[in-house]
């Protein structure tokens, strides 16, 4: 997507080296970080220099092709040990990350059995496809999201589900990113996204890029908004949604659900097929992280010096709860906007093609 | 209430000097401000060093006692003059406070046809009543709230409707307050409210300072709180309360109040009679201010080195949409806890006594 005019994905391989834009400077700043190894670029993942399922999977196949580019004049064995030992490495980086196993697993699995210069060839281009796919399922998202919205419909969104959590595009941003380029001028209500802002921060600096019109508005006005008939349609991304279409995705989101219902508003979630765990029965059985304390206490931005800090919104020694998702129950949810277009949530098992189909194409009419 | 241990009301009158909690300086530093003559306290009201509507009508009735000690070695003519002049003044410093000019009539109305010593004496007897009445209304909110509370009970708030913004015991939470007293132990959920924090920052501080247990969470986490059954009651302030029962009030009570009926959770709303607007037959009747945009932009607290600043949230040149309250329907408020009794939104004129019977005693049975 576009950044100060120029084409930009949030990671990719450049002659060896892995660049990726540097979110936590996001908002304030743009930069790109330049990792010049495997072991640069998985602590790059550590501290979230990328963060989003999709993008983290793509750092992940990057980073097993710079350790196979850095083995492949090694021995056959010394080149096996290395990219195991790189595997190793990467797949500790962010333990709960489902796209990063499966990019580490395809990498190594395109390795197999060849040549050290040969696998290290075979593993750059397996980690450019997996990019490359990413960006693709994300784009086909926008194309079946787009028809969703009219000209001039006035979207409301929650957290980041934008290009920056994947390579490009996003996922419930990519529609509004489709209606942009095809002459919609959709607008979007941006919940800022408390405790970390990722709406304030992220989302708006997203949309101001593409020159998409938008309002950031506090966590509460939404109903306000909802209330004046001022909110169309609602489209939100997911963490993880489970086989009867229960969505778990930021903190609020259930809240958003429970406003467009009352108003009449159809509210849809947007994500690649990887978020779709059919091993989960419903919402219930996904375990919610509850993060440290001070995201709540405190507010981190930018200070008026110039500098990023924090500002502490609480009396000393009070505390705080600080669950980062919430689970919004399917029969809130009008449609699941996926790559293969846009599903009722009960049907999500008969409207996606199964792995198999999808990996090699239409296996039953051969 | 109780600070350090010791017992506070927001504002009183002390020698003919105005004193009160320096709210801007809160959660953060507890400092009394002294104000000594009418302009000092008029100038307070007008920089917010002290909110809310019980407490803004009391130091407004403080501020016409000032005036009218002032001047009570004048003529009954100049006595006359300067005290219309006080309460001009008064008057502009916060146009919307309904409160604010209700004590300053009261107050006038006392003075009317005494000489300027008597009726110097007659101001602060008439202000003090207007303060003592604002604390004996909210006291009794909390004897017929408390019996919403069973022991250990689960209450969710939103804002401060503490009794900060009252002069004593606050509206919403002053069932809590008498609950803690007497020993059922209650804990609350703190909405933090943004944009501007009144619940992370006062509403935590006066619980703090009671003894009473809570945890702040930010405005997002009140619907996985309620999913989980983790909520038993709400109760919250309000604005304003239209004749047919519906609730202006902060930005966000609207969500809360959706995600009580949707979980079974009985909604209730704590105020005076003052708050009640018979004039204003709903809730599409009520204004709502629109304020500025820095408050969703920033977000503004105490920085690590120990003075009060703000950090920016978003991007340079994004914009912000900022309503200060929203409506919630009638039909979804359980109950309206009143200095006379709980009632029913429906029954507000029935169940509430007249003014003049307020005022003058059962005159129906005369």
């Amino acid at each position: 997507m576009r950044v100060n005019g120029a084409q930009y994905r949030t990671v990719w391989l450049e002659n060896g080296v892995v660049k990726m834009i540097d979110q936590p400077k996001l908002p304030h700043a743009f930069s790109i970080a330049s990792l010049r190894t495997c072991e640069e670029t998985a602590q790059a993942i550590r501290v979230m220099v990328v963060r989003g399922a999709g993008a983290i999977g793509a750092a992940a196949g990057f980073a097993m092709a710079q350790a196979a580019l850095a083995a492949q004049t090694k021995s056959r064995e010394e080149f096996g040990r290395s990219v195991e030992q790189a595997a190793a490495l990467v797949r500790k980086t962010r333990p709960t990350a489902q796209n990063l196993f499966y990019a580490v697993e395809r990498v190594l699995g395109a390795t197999n059995g060849l040549e050290p210069e040969k696998a290290a060839r075979a593993a750059v281009v397996e980690a450019q496809a997996i990019a490359d796919e990413d960006a693709s399922a994300c784009q086909k998202i926008g194309e079946h999201g787009e028809a969703l919205l009219e000209k001039k419909t006035r979207m409301l969104t929650h957290c980041n589900a934008g290009w920056l959590a994947f390579v490009d595009w996003g996922s419930a941003l990519s529609p509004v990113y489709a209606a942009q380029r095809s002459g919609k001028a959709p607008f979007v209500w941006v919940d800022e996204t408390r405790p970390r802002c990722q709406g304030a921060a992220l989302t708006s600096w997203e949309l101001g890029q593409e020159g998409v019109r938008h309002a950031i508005i506090a966590d509460n006005a939404a109903g306000f908004f909802f209330s004046r008939g001022e909110v169309d349609i609602a489209i939100v991304g997911a963490d993880r949604i489970a086989a009867n279409g229960d969505v778990a995705n930021k903190i609020g989101t259930y809240e958003k659900a429970l406003l467009a219902r009352e108003h009449g508003v159809p509210f849809y979630v947007a994500a690649p097929l990887s978020t779709i765990d059919f091993g989960c029965p419903d919402g219930g059985a996904i375990p919610i992280e509850e993060r440290g304390e001070d995201e709540v206490l405190y507010a981190s931005g930018l200070l008026d010096s110039g500098t990023q800090g924090r500002v502490r919104l609480a009396p000393k020694g009070a505390s705080a709860r600080n669950p980062a998702f919430d689970v919004t129950p399917a029969k809130l949810i009008a449609g699941i906007i996926t790559p293969y277009g846009v599903v009722k949530p009960s049907r999500l098992r008969d409207a996606v093609p199964s792995r198999r189909q999808a990996l090699s194409g239409p296996a039953r009419t051969r």
